[in-house]
């Protein structure tokens, strides 16, 4: 195979018309031939007709436009994955691949940087997709979110300091009547939005009609006895073609947000759910671990960041700072600000780094963040708070007042009950 | 965390209310206690509530039916993934997921087994879910595919030799019409069925609804003069709101089966185009490497192969044999044996093992599956043969015969100068 078609310089491209596919990977041929092949297997295979005189790589090719060995080795690093008789190439490579040839359309981006012809390609044992670069006009073909971190927060009225989430636990196996009221009590002690666990959708002994208009009512009671906001967030994952029936029912009995399980439905049909919705999307990050977690192969978690946004997620809760979560530090910054950083036209969105969280987590948190816009998202820790839920919810309030005046959480805890049986217990 | 609760003897469950997941993993604490909290983290991850007198885990608790400890190491042998400061130990284990927890609905069940809970477990530090066990009744709920194998066999009249599908080449660039001339030579020379590369879409510069229409056409023209019936596989791959949209427009235009990157789109809304398809539909595996290629990590492609049958697909487009596509033949055969095999009220679908073929790979695929229920795809094969698409069509053909015919490819050759082509440019 020659290699000859399948770089260019970027200055020779217009980039607009082209969306940037950037791989870390490993090769055991020459990396520039691997390049190269990386760019055909993922364009034009095969690139003329027999006895045709024609040439559609000028056109159609995918080319490297900027490629880097990082380091020669003796061999693979990963030789279960691929080898060759001589050495191996770290390498790292940009390709600008022509987006006329799968038009704004995630499955089809997905194909082309995902699909047989990057994960399949001669003389490439390992490989990561690292990131997708989009043209602004290219971007305008997706929404984004609607409501966007300014919108979440209009809705509570709360603009001077992080989101208080909390995950209603017992996640499973509560009816309707219990879940409502555990989440009623979290409410009344301060937290701003009361959400379904991941595992707990539309099911039979907790069906999403009776849960949903239980909430939406104890919702509205909590506003007027507190005047303050307040959300109910429904995990409305479920097949795709019942999204759209399920927002319409959630949102006609009060909930005024909807959670999905994205990977696990799909990134496109939420693109349909995102033109319909009348409240805040927020994605949960099931089904992403299998594909990112792996540092060497796969796709990187901030691609999978950027694509939530575009497809209309409003919140995205993401594996957070901890052992716990497995997830280093760097990734969950980038993450965060993948979902607040500049794109296109698209609104931030509000980044929720989770993973068994208490009241002192959004100190943590901030300090590592620098920012308010996050949110945090507590189960156990407002839910099996020894004083209940009213006390775990008022303990999030607490901790960040602490904060804000400045002083310790033992020490406010000295004049705050809820914040120091929270501290006893989860510090 | 104690692990009372999360393990139970299968004879004292009812295993029709229980899906049974199966993992391998790497633990770097007690076996038992990673095995426990991988149940308690995918179900009642908090099982009571503060100051009430339950226990929600006997009715809604995953439970470790089966444990076995494979080998105890000094440390994680990947570390990278989260170690201990003690030993590591190789775990495989069988769960009892009561499935009232999330119904017969993909994006649930996808949660549960490869959600937050199996890939952020204390205490693992690695996790391949290998295989997932559905009892009869809840097979129920999912209509496999409409036409299966003999489906496929009845349209094309074929039942006694493998299925020849051939990937059109060029595969992005042609005009509809040149695409059109290229498919209907390969037609002419044999081949069973013209289908589209992954990559090509519903295109600005091969809009499926000229392509169909053409496509249409000239396979009722080639089925005219050949007596012999075509398929057209149409890639409708696309946002998911549009496949519905997309099916109508192609069977109307005379497609008569229909490819999706299931993956990139998500298999749950395979589940509505299975329930209203009037054509066999065929699944390209793009998108399904990055979480299935890492030995010790992600989801076994066999759970995606049986998932991809109860959806509906007829047949399942999936990387084959040889160092091409970086499969063990362990696996081809795992996946392959996956589609036939008896699963419910099921048909089975017909597996199309991948990878630069030619008309000599039917019978070295024919030799390790030791059957005819598959299909061989080759795309240069057929496209680049140095006599054209209809002379790679017949020299698959031809291959096939001299195999029946008990004779040598070379010898058969002597007389058939589209397989001695073949030979000379491919073998």
């Amino acid at each position: 195979m020659g290699k000859e078609g399948f770089f260019a310089k970027q200055s020779e491209l217009d980039m607009e018309d082209h969306l940037i596919f950037e791989y870390a990977f490993e090769s055991f041929v020459d990396p520039e031939e691997a390049a190269a092949h990386l760019c055909q297997e993922q364009s034009t295979a095969q690139w003329k007709r027999v006895d045709v005189d024609e040439d559609l790589r000028p056109r159609f090719g995918a080319k490297v436009i900027d490629l880097k060995v990082l380091e020669t080795m003796e061999r693979s690093s990963h030789p279960e994955m691929g080898e060759g008789e001589g050495p191996a190439y770290s390498c790292r490579v940009k390709i600008a691949h022509p987006h006329a040839n799968f038009g704004p359309k995630i499955p089809n981006i997905l194909t082309a940087a995902c699909g047989e012809g990057a994960f399949y390609c001669p003389g490439i044992s390992v490989i990561k997709l690292m990131d997708i670069g989009f043209p602004e006009p290219f971007l305008e073909h997706f929404e984004g979110p609607k409501f966007g971190v300014k919108g979440l927060r209009d809705m509570l009225e709360v603009y001077d300091r992080p989101l208080f989430f909390g995950v209603v636990k017992p996640n499973i196996g509560l009816t309707p009547e219990s879940f409502t009221a555990l989440a009623y009590e979290s409410w009344m002690g301060g937290l701003d939005i009361a959400k379904d666990d991941e595992m707990l959708g539309d099911v039979e002994w907790s069906p999403l009609s009776i849960r949903s208009a239980l909430m939406g009512q104890a919702r509205r009671d909590t506003e007027r006895r507190t005047g303050e906001k307040k959300i109910y967030l429904a995990n409305i994952t479920d097949e795709a073609d019942r999204l759209i029936e399920l927002h319409d029912m959630c949102v006609k009995n009060g909930v005024n947000a909807l959670m999905v399980n994205v990977m696990t439905v799909g990134l496109s049909p939420i693109r349909k759910l995102r033109r319909h919705t009348e409240v805040p999307l927020v994605a949960h990050f099931d089904f992403i671990a299998p594909f990112t977690r792996v540092p060497y192969y796969g796709v990187d978690s901030n691609v999978i960041i950027k694509l939530q946004r575009m497809v209309g997620f409003d919140t995205i809760i993401l594996p957070g700072f901890g052992s716990r979560m497995k997830t280093p530090d760097r990734e969950v910054l980038e993450n965060v600000e993948e979902c607040l950083k500049p794109l296109g036209h698209m609104k931030p969105c509000l980044p929720v780094p989770a993973g068994s969280q208490w009241a002192g987590s959004t100190i943590d948190i901030y300090e590592k963040l620098k920012t308010i816009d996050f949110g945090i998202v507590p189960g156990r820790g407002v839910f099996e708070h020894p004083m209940g839920p009213r006390g775990g919810g008022a303990s999030l309030n607490q901790a960040w007042e602490a904060h804000r005046n400045g002083v310790s959480l033992e020490e406010y805890g000295e004049t705050h009950p809820e914040l120091k049986a929270a501290i006893e217990a989860f510090g």
